[in-house]
């Protein structure tokens, strides 16, 4: 099974697929959680769901993200992508599956190999959850719109699993809160264009726009407490098509990251005061902001991560699972057992060999150009973590119709 | 023939093309000269030569550019361009007349209608430059390359003009220094790229790049002497595709304008010097300039432009020709004269009537989406100034053989 | 007693001195404890020990520190401050106990006053450290340095405590780390002065510091971990003398704070790589960085401070005592112990009136010009806490000689 | 007598003093003059007039600046000053003669030995304005209002001269505007103060203010026309006195030129909006705008000026006089002929050596620490240049009572 997961990784890796856009990906997932014997269909639009029902037992889900981004990958891999997609401004782009992704399928189709050949010994149902669209929060939401726990069996509990720059073969798990909130604006600067030789009868849209993106920097500096995280990234920002023309207008997105809710509030209101003030600095009209997505805060359920902790351990040795701090990272895992008003459990498996971990050079993180998880064994570890937790909680399959916890 | 020329800019201003691209423009205008009965070759790529061969007296050349501009219209015209073209690195973009080629093309032709219809008037050969690619500084170069001057009969003098921002029915001409320096760079800024929530493993180039557009406003204002035109524009300015993705890296266009040689020197220096020490900042590796093109400082002649003043006096009224300071555009008008070895004279005219020109707003400059000629009087300035003068200059008709001065 | 404890910390308020220079600071303890019994000696300058042996039993010292700070007082107390004193420099500047220190000495004489009144409830030793030069980050040295341990009784634990922006009459204290560890430059930036008309001529000192200061704040924002504490404050900024001559130097103070000593190493060196490449940027010499002085990390000794809490939740409540987060603030408070070789514990007690502390203004911190901690309930909380802490590490008076934990 | 002056220019170099302080110097030229045998008489605090009546003829004034700058000398001159002076809020400062009033005062009075030795080839009545406060552009017009007109013979006209980086030997006049206009502002920043380890409870004046700095440099280099000339300087900026402690508020000052009132009007209303909103971009309140003065144009009267160019090329060479750009310094020289309703000219006079001036360094300008004119022919230039005009301006001594032009 092994060599074909690799296989399967590796093909999923060089056809990447946008958000919502995860036509071919979401077929072949289909094709393959068939073959295994699980019921499927579609769900929220380039959604999978896959059901193995086993008997009388619990219902527990699984939840593998399979979006990918527009990165241009430059990790020189064998297997690297060269695939190219087109975002919703009709911007032809490259796309890579930056943030592992292709990892999390795949794990989820080795954790369903193994439930559907051990069948025999535990009793329940398991659903799979391939969920599109979590890069830019919209998949779980359209899942769960699409009447995802009406169509699929309502369960006691939904897991999820992420790659991340850990040492391979360990896990981490919070008990509590998980991942950060997020927020992400698009920001249009308004000024008046004309020609690059006479600024004097414009408002240069890149200036003031660079202006902004400096001053942002002294609203994370001066007034976020220190005791606070606070992540306010600029990710793009786009203006003008020629050198000798002044632009009209200048645009950029901000993707802002917290964990405490009062520090967001803060942090929020830091930035459209400066956004703002900057545009009447330089007598340019006010700018629009565009809410993009936010993400909620991901907190595991104490209880049912304690469990998770203890099944993890047992699978990869108690030194092999730790407790992180909070990740700044974002999920919009948490939709679909809220939508369900179940509990939900999030964990990080690790991805790089020591001597990228703690090489000269800092280990690329996810979204990063270079972000490699080393293949084994961290597909190993994400398919034995995800069997391993799935199987401690359902029923017991030599008992006739298992209870659950 | 003015409602005719009127069609015709209209025609051409719903129709632009990008530099070196004006293929349908540059077939419209060999059309056109064919039927007045100048004889036609192409040169430099989409650039048209038309001779008329009136008996002996000077040879006389006028200079006609014939591109338009990546730049959205937002003038509302009833004959606004909605068209759109792909830039070299393949972006598709809108296309506009902004900086009015569409103009000097249509009042070239008017020009051309007159020589034609009056040859026995005047004596000698005119010959018409249809030039492309004068936004990018490569037409007038590729036209002399593909040898122009061993093609086309060797002039006496090359004259050109260029519709702007000033009073339509009026022209205005320097005797010496005309039009300013232009040096046109890319800067590419290398960073590390990462995920939007882990900035500390990153080194933004974003952030990077918004600070040395900054720091680069105190080149001008810190160290240029007050005495002494320089203008520093940043273009364009272009990173990351994704929010929540730090990218690699981050690039924007810099198009620097100067009359004098020395403080052009200073102030390049100046820039790199800010370029390379704001990446040190930021412990990012040394950024990447690639020279675009220049621009060298437009001279006119000044006996031959005092004489094409006293002929545009002539024909406009004195109080319409004034002396304007030098201008901080740029044009590669200037190669052509100077690889025939001989004498170039170029002027304005202008395009806007007076309620737009003091009116409330600023009035919008070339290169401004909101650029818009009024069609008259500024075409029949355009058609007149141009057939004056190259009357003026061109042999006597009634006399066997003009001589000219 | 109360009424004397408020007339002395009044008497102090108006009377602030600055850091080594607590003259009559000084005088005025060494004659109340002097009154009080105890024996006293100069120490470390401006330092007063007072000793109190009461019969065999544990030795323990107290710390208060005595210094005030250059801030001019806005609070419009009738007590307010007017005095001035002399920076080292020469410059003259208005001072205020804007941190508290005056309640800290009137603290500990009350604290003193009980324990002299009830000496036949305790045994063993007191030694009070009337520390000068707190803010400095110099008294506790310069102390330790002139032979405290070799003329002071030995203690078994060193007890300190700072009042601070919480609710009066509750305290707060941590089992472990307790205040961050600062680092102070003092940055000077050459530049080429001259005439306010001809910046061109110069190298301006003012314009590159203020990129200095606005660059840093990407240190903060773009290269601390979100899971990390660093505040980098720029608390001084000081350049020329006229509005019309450009300076040749600017200089500026930077105050730098961490919990974790990684972190530290890595915004130390990026504030020092910003600040070269910034000079560089201005085409301007080196900088020069000169430390000012550093504070450690302070960490409490996990088993007294849990001992003292008791002893706290004993005196004020169980309710009021609480374990506040890691405090940013910095202290040399751990020298004195640290130079005997014996635990130290270290507390906060608050000094604002529930509406101060959540009215519609932000609470004014220590260090702001309207820094008032309310006299009671916080005098009386202060005497307590210590008294209690002292008396509960004491030895049983009733016993003959008692032997401490 | 030129070593008389030697001493007299190196003795008032090391005794400077400041703007409307000038004592000790305003004694010493009276001393001086009423040795020559002028009356002379003190108008405007520390000015001095000093008047010699010569038999029938025309009027002439002349004026020299007498006030030094807070300017710490640094030419390493055996002759440099060491003088301290104390500023109006009380700082005390080091002071420098760093713009050549000295040398100003010193050529004044050896014209005036030069007529007073020569009055039997002219008539007429010369007066010496020795006119204090030059440098905050208080003392001419405190002269004025002090009825200098009414105390003073009324003149034709009136003369000036300053020393400047230009060749020593030559002298530059311009026919028609030569210097700039000035507006010079203090701004005050309110931010809150507070502990250098809690910015979030405070508003940084610090970083505002150096936002501030920052941002007005797109003023000058995105809003002022590069035909037009505009100098933003930040003479000085001032806040906080200790590292730890952030404070409430920052002060700078502005000092603007230009020679174009409309563009002026644009740049002050530029840099008042652009230091509102950035308070606005950190939530403080509005800052304070105070203005310190303002200097006018200062245009020499056309005619007059060409007379006495004409003079000082039959003194100096016709090589050695030439008109220079417009003086981007600013004077206060025109008030004294305004208010008398008589025209003014104002010339410069070279202080440097050829290897200074066109040395590897850049030569020091006036307001430089290291500004030194070489003594001679310096002040032989400067005396000649005043003599030689005010005699060419003077009746014809040989007639009796000349008439003047």
């Amino acid at each position: 099974m092994r060599e074909d997961l690799r296989h399967l990784y590796q093909h999923l890796h060089r056809a990447p697929e946008l958000s919502m856009r995860e036509y071919r990906t979401a077929a072949l997932i289909t094709e393959r959680m068939t073959a295994l014997g699980f019921s499927t269909f579609a769900c929220g639009g380039t959604g999978v769901v896959a059901v193995l029902r086993n008997g009388d037992g619990p219902v527990v889900a699984f939840r593998a993200d399979t979006d990918a981004l527009p990165v241009a990958e430059e990790t020189g891999l064998p297997y690297a992508s060269t695939a190219r997609g087109t975002l919703r401004d009709g911007t032809e782009v490259p796309v890579m599956h930056a943030c592992g992704h292709d990892m999390h399928v795949t794990a989820a189709i080795g954790a369903a190999t193994l439930l559907a050949d051990t069948r025999h010994t535990w009793a329940g149902t398991v659903v799979f959850l391939f969920q599109p669209g979590e890069e830019t929060s919209e998949g779980a939401r359209a899942m769960v719109d699409d009447g995802l726990w009406e169509k699929a069996p309502r369960p006691e509990v939904v897991y999820g699993q992420h790659v991340w720059p850990g040492l391979a073969g360990t896990a981490e798990i919070n008990i509590g809160t998980t991942m950060a909130m997020a927020d992400s604006w698009k920001v249009t600067v308004r000024g008046r264009g004309g020609h690059g030789s006479r600024p004097e009868n414009t408002i240069d849209p890149v200036v003031l726009a660079a202006h902004m993106v400096v001053r942002i920097q002294s609203v994370v500096s001066r007034e976020v407490p220190s005791s606070q995280a606070a992540v306010v990234t600029v990710g793009s920002f786009h203006a003008g098509l020629k050198e000798n023309v002044i632009p009209g207008s200048a645009a950029f997105t901000l993707n802002v990251r917290h964990i405490d809710p009062e520090t967001r509030e803060r942090t929020l209101a830091a930035l459209h005061r400066v956004i703002t003030a900057e545009a009447q600095a330089s007598g340019a009209p006010e700018p629009e902001l565009e809410e993009l997505y936010t993400f909620p805060l991901l907190v595991n359920d104490t209880e049912e991560a304690a469990a998770a902790r203890s099944a993890l351990e047992g699978a990869l040795g108690a030194d092999s699972v730790t407790e992180p701090p909070v990740h700044m990272g974002s999920e919009d895992f948490g939709h679909l057992p809220d939508a369900a008003g179940v509990p939900g459990v999030y964990w990080f498996f690790g991805g790089l060999p020591d001597e990228v971990l703690h090489g000269e050079d800092p280990a690329p993180s996810n979204h990063s150009p270079h972000f490699s998880p080393v293949i084994e064994p961290t597909l190993t570890t994400g398919v034995t973590a995800a069997y391993t937790v799935l199987v401690s909680r359902l029923g017991n399959g030599s008992r006739a119709g298992g209870t659950g916890r």
